[in-house]
């Protein structure tokens, strides 16, 4: 299976490394890619830079956003969330067909500091705003509610008892990101219908950031329990 | 221990049920006693009035909110959102110094229509509004994360292995606030600080709303697993 990831981030790295332990071929898409070669990652050490990391990992290539969105049915957004239509856009999304788009993104604002707000919520969403803008694709929210860690490791956080939540409107795509998630361990995946359930899986971002600061740790999930 | 309870409610009624039941006593506040004691309540069987309902619980007793309000130490913010800061004028909340006021109100916002948004949120919340304008009062925010029958009855979901959490400015009335917590089966409250937590508290609301509708049952809970 091909994969593109929008994003070279922690988010970007973490979803590329897992997809990739698991066979697929990823294309992880930046805007300049000789510049963010050069980029220093936490992951292998002090002083590592991602040309180091990703020599280490070679299923993975970098290439530009554009290379990213046509590689593979299945394309990531793991961009920061006040970029993400940009970039979109100059991956040029719109012509890229009926690919499927994952959207983990939160629509951050830190314009206003610590912490963060949330550029659209309530009547409106990051999840629908993509929808909306390239009906093309196939957008499917997941992974947002939790760390980079937990999204492609469940069994970190309490044997991987606990909840992950997707929507969109394409039911389709749910079964194949359904499959994704559980190639990553989720037990635990509810799907909350349509694309617009994206506005309540983002405004649980600033209780999760409260909750980080409180218990010190990222390493931690919403489970509905029932 | 004597409570108050402003709100007469399916939340408000099952919360002074419960205290009465754990032998306080409770004085449940409405605008206009003798008109709220002719209204329909469901929990008895059809066509049952609140007056039925209140004969067969001898501990709580109907007044004004103002009566409610200066009913014991502590009083329960169990009325609707978006009349809260009305129903605390008129209880004259400004005068009766230095009570504890559990908030469980959510700012919901029905004129828009289904799913109802937030009257206030991300920058503000309904919490913080009230210590604002009451600041003698002690406010705590808790229970606002999950139906009213599992609020007093944690055990009826997954066995009570899931989360309450709370916030306000000041410790000891956290703890008041969580013995009593405890005292209706809590096991895992989460303290996520001051009372600006309440934003994120509130903004959970979309997404119990959109499981609500998907689990077509109330009867569910978050739980952070960690």
């Amino acid at each position: 299976m091909t994969t593109g990831v929008l994003g070279t981030g922690a988010v970007g790295r973490t979803i590329a490394a897992k997809l990739a332990e698991l066979g697929h071929d990823v294309v992880m898409g930046t805007r300049v890619p000789a510049e963010t070669l050069r980029r220093v990652v936490k992951e292998d050490g002090a002083g590592s830079q991602l040309d180091a990391w990703l020599a280490k990992r070679t299923r993975i290539k970098l290439g530009t956003f554009a290379e990213a969105a046509t590689h593979g049915d299945l394309v990531w957004n793991a961009t920061s969330g006040g970029k993400s239509l940009a970039v979109l856009g100059a991956s040029r999304a719109a012509s890229v067909g009926p690919r499927i788009l994952v959207d983990v993104a939160n629509p951050l604002d830190f314009s206003r500091g610590m912490p963060p707000t949330l550029l659209v919520k309530d009547t409106d969403s990051l999840g629908e705003q993509i929808q909306r803008e390239y009906p093309s694709l196939r957008v499917v929210k997941a992974l947002n509610t939790m760390n980079a860690a937990v999204m492609t490791d469940p069994s970190s956080v309490a044997g991987g008892a606990h909840t992950a939540f997707m929507c969109g409107n394409d039911a389709e795509a749910k079964a194949e990101v359904r499959a994704v998630l559980e190639s990553f361990g989720w037990r635990d995946v509810i799907d909350l219908g349509d694309i617009t359930a994206s506005r309540g899986m983002e405004m649980i971002l600033p209780i999760w950031l409260r909750l980080f600061g409180i218990l010190k740790t990222p390493s931690f999930n919403f489970h509905i329990a029932r």
